[in-house]
């Protein structure tokens, strides 16, 4: 077999990128599990009819098929192109056993057959939490999300050393109680236009407002003016009343909003009046993330109310959710070198081997080591000391035991007389350190 | 959408259930690393062309294609059904950056389109570890492997309460080296028979060598005689001896197999000389793996050595194995009851709310909590405190918080004075616990 060729947007690590990856999706968990959020998985595959209901997005399906299926059998079944689909029919199969509101994160790759490029995979891993009522759900859940959300990247950043991220946060029925109160009736029309807000500007926008959907000149100003409008803070509240449009609707998507701001209490996460999450069904709040200085490669992490995640014709189970896409923080960043590991394994010490006659004495020395929670390879070949240290130094692996009691920092060439029994590496050396250079 | 049903074969879990396999993996991970292991996962998807190299298995293959393929695409891609082949694949590909001897781990699910019945699955969770050369790799790294395994498998049975079990480990040099020495060349056709020893008796097996492989009687007998020995300790070679068989090769095996039950030294790991793996394309060491008490499932967790995992033509890249199947023990103690937790969420503590005036002093007191790594939900509804309880006790939740300052344990309805930035839960209620009623 020749060497084989990578897949393209098939993103795969190597060691010490896959233990930046593990790191990070430990806090992940960690966080979501502080926050009362249950683990779920999904198999991988739904019915095709399901996927493909969402009609913008079949194109992208990857079909699965037995390989000797009859020639005229049609595909019934695709790879799920995200955790939405699979959780919503999750919990319709499973209602009977689930208390709601339920809480649930799902951490799952999901495959779509699009054209790779920059930021996009055919191949990632998501991380999403959700919550979901049975009939009803409070508005104040909307707010738990941006509260989990930025202690994720508080500790990604404070920990890993990764970039911070900002949340930008809007509220559907505040944009379209707006449009509605200025006279709009096709208010999805104009937020797909409000959408490219960002990659046209906002005199582009206008003239989208104009020339495609016939919004006279003071509507699509005051459609323009209103995604102009961002704050840290509930003065956006003000902002949007001097715009002077009153509306029903918007009165709730402003009283919503403007909680969620308060009790988050942070600049990372921004009331941004422009975000518009065009094609998706979210019916209130919507959530996007940026990377800070990295906004050029898009939202990272999304999510957004809806207000019926599934329904079986008699119950109804409205949701928010939010989802953290993790190859497409981590894959740029591990490709290019900006983020690794100090060590390509998880060993903290390599017990070396005198002689193989005494290979089990070495073997006994790790397995004591290990009975209290330290790595430990033995070395594979009783080859001369200096052959084992560089078997150490290839991998990362900062000490090396010698003969019974003996053990060596290898970078700083410091050695002790050690017991296995009771000697412990420093905490910083107990696991692979994570090195960011960003 | 109407209840959907679920899918033969591909077997989820409810939160608690979800809740001990994340136990179980969490033991599996912390294991491997202990042993220096390192993660790596790779795609779902590998070239067909690849796939079905393995003859035996292509029919069970799932091929993968974009929905809008055209129709007379032939499909290239196919999920893989094991993690062996895409590992092959991967130190083939990344050979050039790995350390060698290379020690990874992969916990991911692998698919199999085969006809779906007690205890065989078409979406699994594998857990696999290998040790690979490049060139050679030291008969010792498979004396490896079984501890790494009864590390495993002890934790799970004293720490979960899963069934112990026990490690039954051959030598394809000792079975084909003594079948050399009693005259017989197709020691693979040999083999296959030898496999079914446990299903159909040593008489039929011996029947199977005489009128399919044309063995004569005393040549068969001595097949069965030596598929008969197991011990727990090195004594199995004596009675290898007894038969009166000798061949270089033999010699080989049976030095390997006594070094692996001396330095395993466990009653859980037997010299079993019946082990064959009929199809499989191992070299010298096999392994399977039976849980005490539930043999009847067959093999949970096997592997073996391969002389040749991979190979570019100029390099050639040796391996020891094992993968433990993880779907195949749990999924069936979890969906009888046999195994479950304590709770299905990881929230210790329920915050109450008195009304929804003061929510946010409840998501304080919810984050002083989670800031010292308590797992915390606050209440979704001002409700009366009766249904406040309710709502912990439907998920297990062992605590709630009343007001600024009382915690109240709902087992045993003690409600003392407390302070959010210093109570404690006890260890035991921290996370939710495995009960296991084997």
């Amino acid at each position: 077999m020749a060497r084989p060729k990578p897949l393209s947007g098939f993103p795969e690590f190597l060691p010490a990128g896959r233990i930046v990856e593990q790191r990070v999706l430990d806090i992940v968990r960690e966080t979501f599990e502080l926050h009362g959020f249950a683990s779920i998985e999904t198999r991988a595959v739904e019915p095709l009819e399901q996927l493909a209901r969402k009609g913008e997005i079949d194109k992208e399906i990857y079909a699965v098929q037995r390989l000797h299926a009859a020639a005229d059998d049609a595909a019934e079944l695709g790879l799920h192109f995200d955790l939405t689909v699979p959780f919503a029919r999750y919990v319709l199969e499973h209602a009977g056993h689930l208390a709601f509101p339920f809480r649930r994160y799902q951490v799952q790759k999901v495959w779509r057959g699009e054209r790779p490029q920059e930021g996009r995979y055919r191949e990632f891993l998501q991380a999403a939490i959700d919550i979901v009522g049975q009939d009803a759900l409070a508005a104040h859940h909307d707010v738990e999300i941006p509260l989990v959300a930025l202690g994720v990247f508080t500790r990604l950043h404070d920990e890993l050393g990764l970039p911070t991220a900002t949340i930008h946060v809007n509220n559907r029925k505040l944009s379209e109680g707006f449009y509605r109160g200025l006279g709009v009736d096709d208010t999805a029309a104009v937020l797909q236009r409000v959408d490219k807000y960002d990659k046209i500007g906002p005199g582009a926008v206008k003239d989208l407002l104009v020339e495609e959907l016939g919004l006279d000149d003071a509507q699509a100003d005051a459609c323009v003016a209103l995604a102009g409008i961002s704050a840290h803070d509930e003065s956006f509240v003000d902002d949007v009343r001097a715009l002077g449009v009153t509306h029903e609707l918007m009165e709730e998507g402003l009283a919503e909003l403007a909680q969620l701001v308060r009790v988050a209490g942070s600049d990372r996460v921004v009331a941004d009046l422009k975000i518009a999450r065009g094609l998706d069904y979210y019916t209130g709040t919507v959530y996007e993330t940026f990377l800070d200085g990295s906004e050029k490669l898009g939202s990272v992490a999304s999510g957004g109310r809806y207000d019926s995640l599934a329904s079986d014709g008699k119950v109804t189970f409205p949701g928010v959710g939010y989802s953290f896409g993790i190859t497409r923080i981590l894959a740029p960043l591990i490709a290019r070198g900006k983020l690794t590991a100090t060590r390509s394994v998880p060993s903290v010490v390599l017990v070396a081997v005198d002689d193989e006659g005494t290979r089990e004495a070495s073997i006994a020395i790790a397995g004591r080591l290990r009975g209290r929670g330290i790595a430990v390879e033995v070395a594979p070949k009783a080859d001369r000391f200096g052959k084992q240290i560089r078997y150490a130094e290839r991998r990362g692996i900062p000490y090396v035991w010698f003969g019974a009691d003996s053990v060596k920092d290898i970078r700083s060439g410091d050695q002790v007389d050690a017991d296995p029994s009771t000697w412990e590496p420093p905490a910083a050396d107990l696991r692979p350190q994570i090195i960011a250079e960003l």
